[in-house]
């Protein structure tokens, strides 16, 4: 793509992301964009998630995968909550990454008012995701230790664009012998003002302070 | 993009992948396009593979990132092998992906006659990089257990065309509780032909089935 064109399609993205957001006002819901790389472990945080505070809360979900529903049917087996799939490569030619159009294009069909918290599982690519407003209120990133110390250096952007990053996977942290201290400098590096809850959604360890922040958040946006 | 924009783009890669591909084999140089998600182990992999080839084979390395040069230098420290860098963020608006004009651009700068192997790093992504020819004899892969066991079925595409997928850190499969026969059946329901290899660069339990396998495709090849 020429400059030019990449600059209409951003431009076409923001507009549609501004009447997404118009929408999710009108309803009163919060709005989380979760990122992360491929099996970081966005599904399984958003399991307990769902466990926690759908029995309180008006939750919905958003799940952006380029193939399959397999995401839906695990939360859907968590709690009988609205859960969205968009599949990229049925109609966006397999795109990696969700923009305002396609949520957009899904919202369509439905109307959530009341809903109080709408989570939208990206799909999982640590580069493009970052590159699209979907009208979301908040970026959160997850990254896993087994991934590496380096990769805020590596992928920029998203630790860049993000209010939140969750580290999953602490309890594997000795076994891959995970340096804490260097990936805080160089998350630090990239977003000084980045926040950090550290968790293990296996075993549900820290998964209070994600609750507890996005409980923060949500009460914050009323 | 109009679909016939993608077209143009596809069509102007397949070019400039050919240019490629002939130059390798001007020099009787072995391809391996290298990808994974972010953090599956590509450069420790790689690692291996120079200290044990870089001594008898005359070995370089391109490698892909958006940003920084950290696996350049991780495998400069390894063996002293001609280690080009792209980085997408600089000319290719930080592109996801490696393609053909970003390694062509790239090998414009030199001459490696007598070359054996060239291993090229893609970015970490599992969607992008697997839609770009760029002039490689054979596409390998990398998961790793700590993806999980859906990946295939999610992110199809690189696991459909992919000669060989290395799947890494088999030594964290049991604190994981990676359920490796689902795992294998997901990979043959998308590639029924796909090789896989397990291994741990990290202990380098089953390095040597790589290292192998990698010598032989070379022997081929000639």
């Amino acid at each position: 793509m020429r400059i030019d064109d990449v600059r209409d399609v951003l431009s076409a993205n923001d507009r549609r992301a501004a009447a997404n957001r118009e929408r999710f006002r009108s309803w009163g819901a919060y709005v989380v964009n979760l990122m992360s790389a491929p099996g970081a472990g966005k599904t399984t945080i958003l399991e307990r998630t769902l466990a926690a505070l759908a029995p309180r809360d008006r939750v919905a979900v958003v799940e952006g995968d380029v193939r399959g529903s397999y995401d839906r049917e695990r939360l859907r087996a968590v709690a009988e909550v609205p859960v969205l799939q968009i599949n990229t490569e049925v109609a966006y030619g397999g795109e990696c990454h969700l923009d305002a159009v396609m949520i957009g294009n899904a919202l369509d069909g439905v109307d959530w008012p009341g809903t109080e918290l709408v989570l939208i599982e990206n799909v999982g690519n640590l580069v493009c995701p970052a590159e699209f407003d979907v009208g979301e209120a908040c970026k959160v990133m997850v990254a896993s230790v087994t991934e590496g110390e380096d990769k805020p250096l590596k992928y920029p952007l998203m630790y860049a664009t993000s209010a939140l990053l969750v580290l999953n996977k602490v309890d594997l942290a000795a076994a891959v012998a995970f340096d804490r201290a260097a990936f805080l400098a160089n998350c630090r590096q990239v977003n000084p003002s980045l926040e950090i809850i550290e968790l293990s959604a296996r075993t549900g360890e820290g998964v209070s302070s994600w609750l507890n922040w996005l409980e923060r958040q949500m009460r914050a946006a009323r």
